[in-house]
């Protein structure tokens, strides 16, 4: 029985258990870009984004959109250089007067939001967007407008008021219109590569709720109940579509703050006001990614758990404990 | 506009972000002490553990019963050593001869639980279990006890059967009953020691369910409504007890493989039998730890989301892609 300690450095076993810091700022950015076809010049884009640093964590390119969406994250530094040299890319090899496409945008890479994921706040995030805009005007010559949190005028916190006309009207009315001037540069837009959409915002869940009906007038109804822009819940956005390949109305949901709106509660609600439609609920839909603080607070609510913390997760204390 | 490709040596920004390999095994050890009063005893037992690489993820101590639990993980090698060491370190520094407390008991180290958390099996942990065993016989001299999942014999799989007697009764009954001799060493107990309950199990949910009542016979008709040993849900254990300082019925419960029985089924088949009994849920109780993956499994049944998996959590995929 031999007494005398061991020191690390005599560890058997195949595996070695590193202490790791987990402190890493952690900023995810969604960018959008006006190719949905061409999958090499999408590739350059997500390798341009890989050699920086950050980590991809999604990719969708939609052909009869004709754009593509790349999901990456990273710390503050990284993800910043992630997102100006995925940009540099995107103008360098798309040609908007050669785009069509049914989706508005008014940019090569059209929209680029940060958003705060772990260690950083929203406003954190606005002053990254404002200095990865100065720097893409500044070395690409492609004027910025800052919306949402990275917003300078009101005018601008809207996206959808931002790419107004789209490219070819956003062109002429920018010469004109000094209320629509971008942020950075300008006032006239790149030839090729129009302006890019900077800024920032919260972590937006894509949550959809199938209805057991056809009729997609109750999921238009039922909308109206519950999104924030007609007296329903905040941070919630609505509308009723229906879901011709299943026959199934869906009430389609962005969640824009879910520790303001949590998703149990925007669910309920369109459950309440189904049964009052005398319709069932028959599942829902999960577009994209979900952070595990959403899924941990609906579980916690619903299960009524008294002082919930996510120290009670056992891989978040192996986390905070590593 | 500079086209050449930088390479990842020139990324700028205060924070660089290391790509890790996350794909390491995980085993959890929630051995269980007889030593609840000498905090320094423990203190000498956790510095074992972290010496060996392993993480401790929780303490506790009860003077009453004077025992302690320490729950730790490490990846399947590092695990058996830590656990080892704990061990040593608990025979060397605890004689049972001395030790009162209302806990049952047979040894100074009395149980070490393997339990499988990420690419690892039961099984896995069950052989882990058995090395480990045999290495506390052959260098401490202590004997060793198989049990659940890794339990030789069926009389060996509860521990509640190995336990009979506890120490003082055991090592009596050891000299002149076969059926109880250890599965290593033995048949006489080590004289200050005792013996070692080393096995593998499931994770287990401690999981309290309160009722708007005071009356505990309430809460014991429900614990036997669910609980599997009386006809109810797989893999439940369930009591109904009073908690004397909130005058609340309580309805405790120990799942013992949430894949089989969820969380939400558990607490949901309670809050059924409540309703029959004219009685509301209060709220409810996580002592310890939850997997996340038991809490991803409740809001996904309960949001009732479309083929729901892990990799739709934004920290999980960050994990994959890393």
């Amino acid at each position: 029985m031999k007494k005398a300690k061991r020191t690390e450095q005599d560890v058997p076993g195949e595996h070695r258990f590193t202490i790791r810091p987990m402190r890493e700022t952690l900023v995810e950015c969604v960018p959008n870009f006006s190719e949905g076809r061409d999958t090499a010049k999408i590739d350059a884009i997500a390798e341009a984004i890989r050699t920086a640093g950050a980590i991809i964590l999604d990719r969708t390119s939609d052909p009869d959109h004709n754009r593509s969406v790349v999901t990456f994250a990273a710390p503050a530094g990284v993800v910043e250089e992630a997102a100006f040299r995925a940009v540099r890319q995107a103008v360098a090899s798309i040609d908007l007067r050669l785009h069509s496409g049914g989706h508005p945008r008014i940019g090569a890479a059209d929209v680029v939001p940060f958003i705060p994921l772990r260690g950083v706040r929203l406003e954190d995030c606005a002053r990254l967007a404002e200095r990865t805009g100065r720097r893409i005007w500044e070395e690409l010559g492609v004027p910025v407008y800052l919306y949402e949190a990275a917003a300078r005028r009101p005018e601008c916190r809207n996206l959808a008021d931002i790419r107004r006309g789209n490219f070819e009207g956003l062109r002429e009315e920018v010469l004109t219109n000094p209320a629509r001037r971008p942020d950075f540069g300008g006032p006239a837009l790149h030839s090729s590569a129009g302006a890019v959409v900077v800024g920032a915002r919260q972590f937006l869940i894509a949550f959809n709720v199938n209805l057991a009906t056809s009729d997609v007038e109750i999921a238009r109804r039922i909308a109206r109940k519950v999104r924030f822009s007609s007296g329903g819940l905040p941070a919630v956005k609505a509308m009723g579509v229906l879901l011709a390949s299943r026959n199934l109305a869906q009430v389609s949901m962005n969640l824009t703050d879910f520790e303001r709106t949590p998703v149990d509660v925007a669910f309920e609600a369109v459950c309440a006001e189904a049964a009052r439609e005398g319709v069932g609920v028959v599942s829902s839909e999960l577009i994209g990614l979900i952070p595990k603080k959403a899924l941990e607070m609906v579980a916690a609510r619903y299960l009524k758990i008294e002082d919930f913390n996510a120290s009670m997760v056992l891989e978040n204390r192996l986390e905070e404990r590593r």
